[in-house]
């Protein structure tokens, strides 16, 4: 498959290599079980399937990160915000974790977790760009849900439904542990796919910021080939149309029948095959530079080895792995 | 979600009500339990949902009829065709309760029951839009079947697998208890889809009085979205491109897997997605005046919970209820 | 049914027959049981439902054939090639029983048996094709796998991955038992839909004989319909843009969800319905002249009715059953 994987198909990566960050972390939602996520992967065996694809793997520190040396000793809400400190020391040692990796070229993989990780993720990722580059970074979310709550209209205090309205810095409300954060995300750089339970208000903010979200009905609507082409020319706008990508895909946008081991599953969501499609169509644009994989969580479900192994399939399309 | 239900997208609704219907009837087909389905919908919270997304509901004679009252003592076939009697006085008082609440602006939803349940429906509506906008009614039939046996083609005598044909007018032999009926639908007012168990006598009808029929063969080829394109633009010939549409949507339409409790289920159906993708898009016509919801048998399968989740669902997806 | 089923449809047809050959045969690969599809599809009433359609049907000998009378005493390997005389004559015998039917005009059905059949079945059919109509056989051959391995790259010696490139003619070397099959097929007169496990060396044959492969990726971006016109126009050059068609369909192409009992399944496959989509248009072109049904096999998985309910299903739809 050597022809598949050739470094000049990728437009941002020096060598061959891809850093892996393991984020054993669950402090952003109630469930215990996600931050398992990342052994499972493992086990299953990703870092020996990446290598045959002939990719160089680095694995962060060399072991899975729990970062509990770093839990503050106690974390008491903030108004309905839980774990605020936990949530913000987490992510900004992520975001230098991952930042190591892509200012030297690499692409980054980070392997969750709960959803909260990608305000480290992509504030790492973000800044390496904008250094390598000079360049902002654009991210398609593909997910269940917006994850764009801002800590007004947050119901449930739970940062993993509120990842993106701190990238794109929706709220002047500095929370302890989290007043680190540096907006990094325009809001037109940024597409949804596979929305299907959005909040109220989420909905209204997505049409304040005239932000493009692909629901469930518009896959139906238009096939998700069409969608992919969509998303691409919507990313492939202003002056670097061929700019770095960061794909943050949770779990949870597949239908619960196809990866049932998540926490918030939702029905009606994304085949096995759209999901693939996906990480495949991505991967062909050459301009890949990060992957969040996030919300397995195996202690849900009675087949989590199911959800276990698609999450390392998306991993590998992603990556390059192509059916011809 | 207040913008999304605006009275002004309703072009028949004149105040903001939903007058429901209630049919515990199963007399149009052999098999005990369709019964049921308006009390199992009720028990899950329908009449909770609509009111939550701010409709006023209306229940007539607020309970759920079963019309047993009004049955005949006797009730011996006529030819083939089985319980006349008892399904026309049924469909007979249905098609005044539907008239009622038409005729005051209310949207009108029907929940059954079994599909010979139509007959009523339809009847009542369509005499409504003819006294309120001096207009015919346009109806789509979501259905495995075509429902449009004759009592010269039917090999069951099962009323619920010929309300089309009384509801076009296309038989003259009198039945006693049916003779009643007025036929109030032209053929090129009528759009199926989903068909895909229809006989051979019903392929025949279907061709010589040209109506539009999409079957699953023709889903798989155009896609849900240009189905819907094409339902809509066929219901917008004539001299009134804007007139009111009635949906009837037998569940099993939808795929067994999805929705099994049914009395008839037949492989190769609607998915999940395009289920509900048909209900939004005519929700967002504004031209929707009623809804029967048919067919729903708890006492088929293990999970009658999933098959009564999705009725409701698919009723506030018809309603309003969206993704974005 | 009548009108769907005229004579005047099948370009080819000279009578309304169809030549049935049942091969218990799984010489081609190592597992039991694919050798009683035949047997479990009569079961099924298969015949009985061609009758239906108003085919009359000759079954090769009056009965199922496991070609045990012409096995070889002792069958070693020839390299890693496993089983090559048996294979052999077992084809060798096939490809005269299919040619017997096609030289009489009759539509020629084969169902397995394991998929090294289809050596046997394409030959048989191209010199029946050549005598007839002076002209070159086409293909479709629906499968999960591209079945191209030659001698040289085949990894595990099974001859049931290998039939294409025999049949194309891909090898100079001559193996006792195979060296009789001359090749019969052009690598433009030949389509493959569903590949999405096709190992690294069959992939470089593809790119290599420009050979026409639509993968899963193919049909999720494009959809059934449109991957079928693609289909048939690339089958439509040449100097006869009618010439006769021969479907070989292998049950795994399908999602192993739908059809579960078959020797090597693969995720992300067809879904019921475009299994049944690509029968119906093949049917459609009136160009088909035979059919191969294979890999069914009972003794694998805990449904095999349904592996064998569909088989059945997806050969009367190539035949001529449609939804409408
Ligand atoms: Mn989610
Ligand atoms: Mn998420
Ligand atoms: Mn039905
Ligand atoms: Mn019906
Ligand atoms: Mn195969
Ligand atoms: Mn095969």
């Amino acid at each position: 498959m050597e022809e598949i994987h050739r470094l000049s198909d990728w437009k941002y990566l020096d060598k061959k290599q891809i850093g892996i960050t393991c984020v054993a972390f669950s402090g952003g939602q109630p469930k215990g079980g996600v931050d398992l996520g990342p052994e499972y992967v493992l086990k299953a065996g990703l870092i020996e399937q990446l290598n045959e694809m002939n990719f160089k793997t680095v694995l962060t520190d060399n072991k899975i990160h729990d970062y509990k040396e770093f839990f503050p000793k106690s974390d008491e809400p903030i108004g309905i915000i839980k774990r605020p400190r936990t949530v913000g020391i987490v992510n900004k040692i992520l975001a230098d974790q991952v930042y190591q990796h892509a200012k030297l070229g690499r692409l980054a993989l980070q392997i969750g977790g709960d959803h909260s990780m990608a305000i480290g993720t992509i504030s790492g990722m973000a800044r390496a760009v904008k250094e390598r580059l000079n360049q902002d970074l654009k991210v398609i979310w593909i997910d269940a849900h917006a994850d764009i709550n801002t800590p007004q209209t947050t119901e449930t205090g739970n940062l993993h439904g509120m990842p993106v309205s701190y990238l794109i810095g929706l709220t002047d409300e500095k929370i302890e542990g989290l007043d680190w954060i540096v907006p990094c995300l325009k809001p037109e750089n940024l597409v949804y796919i596979g929305l299907r339970d959005v909040d109220k208000d989420e909905k209204q903010i997505l049409k304040k910021y005239k932000i493009q979200a692909f629901s469930m009905h518009d896959i139906d609507r238009y096939g998700i080939g069409k969608i992919l082409d969509m998303t691409i020319e919507h990313l492939s706008k202003g002056p670097y149309p061929n700019s770095p990508i960061h794909l943050s895909f949770d779990i949870d946008a597949l239908d619960p029948t196809v990866a049932g081991s998540t926490g918030t599953p939702v029905r009606g969501g994304l085949t096995f095959r759209e999901g693939h499609y996906i990480c495949e169509a991505l991967h062909d644009t050459g301009r890949l530079v990060g992957l969040d994989m996030v919300e397995l969580n195996p202690a849900i479900g009675d087949c989590h080895e199911d959800t276990i192994t698609i999450g390392c399939s998306l991993i590998r399309a992603t990556f390059g792995e192509s059916l011809l």
